[in-house]
């Protein structure tokens, strides 16, 4: 059976970034930002359908922050309002790069565990600003991850991060599932077409457990492009606050969702539950 | 007539890059690093062909500098030891990120004033430290390099920083020819196969003068398919210090031009002379 048909008869993993380090209130009344809004949105996008939810966290002032305190009290939300759902944490360097503050939230205890946690395979530019992770940055908190038995996410915006993802396997920093969101569109980074979509994913190795995400205008065609490739989508306001790209209609969380699986739907392909994810994370 | 058929009829550049950041006398007695080496290995290299240098400073002890008083001696024994070739600084933030000191090098003046200098076009990762070039840092870089009548050398060692080429060209901080050294083979960057050399350099600006650079030991395929592929090479010993992928024979800069020349003249091809990369430079 061809790789694309058997790739297809694989459920896709749907992954929800409700938040993101940029949108503010002032962009869009939708931007989820206290523990008890993402929560809410969590728990609407999961009565949809979602496999896990990437969580960023913000302090009071909508500026985004690493403290341990406030992913605790956003774990907890999410986990009491939507119990089943795979839960991610962010490790961005974008506004502060020391090793202990990216990882504070790696120490979280108990059912308030995160079980993925994101992993930036390089150093980057965003639009206006440049992304901080150099390798003893990457080496060391894949360590952590590994010593606390939390899969990374690994996010990858260009070709040196896809040839990084082996290079972390062959230092033994990698040994379980890769599980890895796979960006286009970003400014610098690699750009929503077939042909770069194409190669990036044809570089991944096998097995893995990948999710594609279009930035801003680049969404939908990349989660068009990613569900009819056999792959899973990465979806929410953090990649994109519009649903439309004519920017008339703000977006909402659920209605992102909602879209993901219309498109599943069509292409008769079944979401990964998170049940199905949490078995293939434990997988060795 | 085929695109590539007349890119194969074109004149190849050949870029010295010499020195580097990297390369020490412990590493290699071959790497020039006083400005008297460094002409000495120009003048070898000219006498047998080379288009432009790309020069890197270094202090007394061997380290990077950015200092303008050693660009000055430097640039000042290249031009009387090889009074053609283009000359290219580097303005590399690997060790240091302040606008300031990376165009310290800009400002020299009259017969000093350099033709070319290095641009990369986003952040990234080497082997072992992260190179942060901010789009506020590029952009300044860009905007003195415009102001200054000095072509920028773009560095490309990913898809996103291919795309920032049609960026700054958007932005206006590219109005002239476009130079580029490709770069393929660092751990977090592109890497040199086929397929990521093809789609990369079909995604350059029509006329662009590029030469592909392999890193290490990629050296000598990169610019096996550069050549054979219609465009220049970039070689040296910042690159690479071994002359075999076996690395069981130390390479010198001209020992690398020669098997260069050996390439051109298998595929029956021309290089760019100086006079004719100072004709692209100054036409608009």
């Amino acid at each position: 059976m061809s790789a694309l048909l058997s790739a297809l008869d694989e459920p896709a993993p749907i992954v929800l970034a409700p938040t993101g380090m940029v949108p503010t209130r002032a962009m869009t009344p939708h931007v989820p930002l206290t523990p008890a809004e993402i929560a809410s949105d969590v728990a609407a996008a999961a009565a949809i359908g979602i496999t896990s939810v990437h969580l960023h966290a913000r302090g009071e002032d909508e500026a985004p922050t690493w403290e341990r305190e406030v992913y605790r009290r956003i774990v907890g939300a999410v986990r009491e309002a939507a119990p089943d759902v795979v839960i991610n944490v962010s490790t961005s360097g974008r506004t502060w790069s020391e090793v202990e503050r990216r990882a504070d939230c790696l120490a979280l205890e108990g059912d308030l565990k995160p079980d993925l946690a994101s992993l930036t395979l390089s150093s980057l530019n965003f639009l206006t600003q440049a992304s901080v992770n150099s390798p003893d940055t990457i080496h060391a908190l894949a360590q952590i991850m590994l010593e606390r038995g939390i899969v990374p996410e690994l996010e990858l915006f260009d070709f040196g991060m896809v040839n990084y993802v082996h290079v972390l396997r062959r230092k033994g920093l990698l040994p379980g599932p890769v599980v890895a969101n796979v960006f286009f569109g970003n400014v610098a980074g690699m750009q929503a077409s077939l042909a770069e979509m194409g190669l990036a994913l044809d570089r991944l190795p096998d097995g893995t457990i990948w999710s594609g995400a279009g930035l801003g205008d680049f969404g939908l065609p990349v989660q068009s492009h990613s569900i009819a490739a056999g792959g899973g989508v990465r979806v929410g306001l953090e990649d994109g606050i519009w649903f439309d790209r004519g920017r008339t209609r703000l977006a909402t969380n659920p209605m992102l969702v909602e879209r993901v699986h219309e498109l599943l739907a069509l292409h008769d392909r079944a979401m990964m539950t998170p049940a199905e994810l949490r078995e293939r994370l434990t997988a060795r």
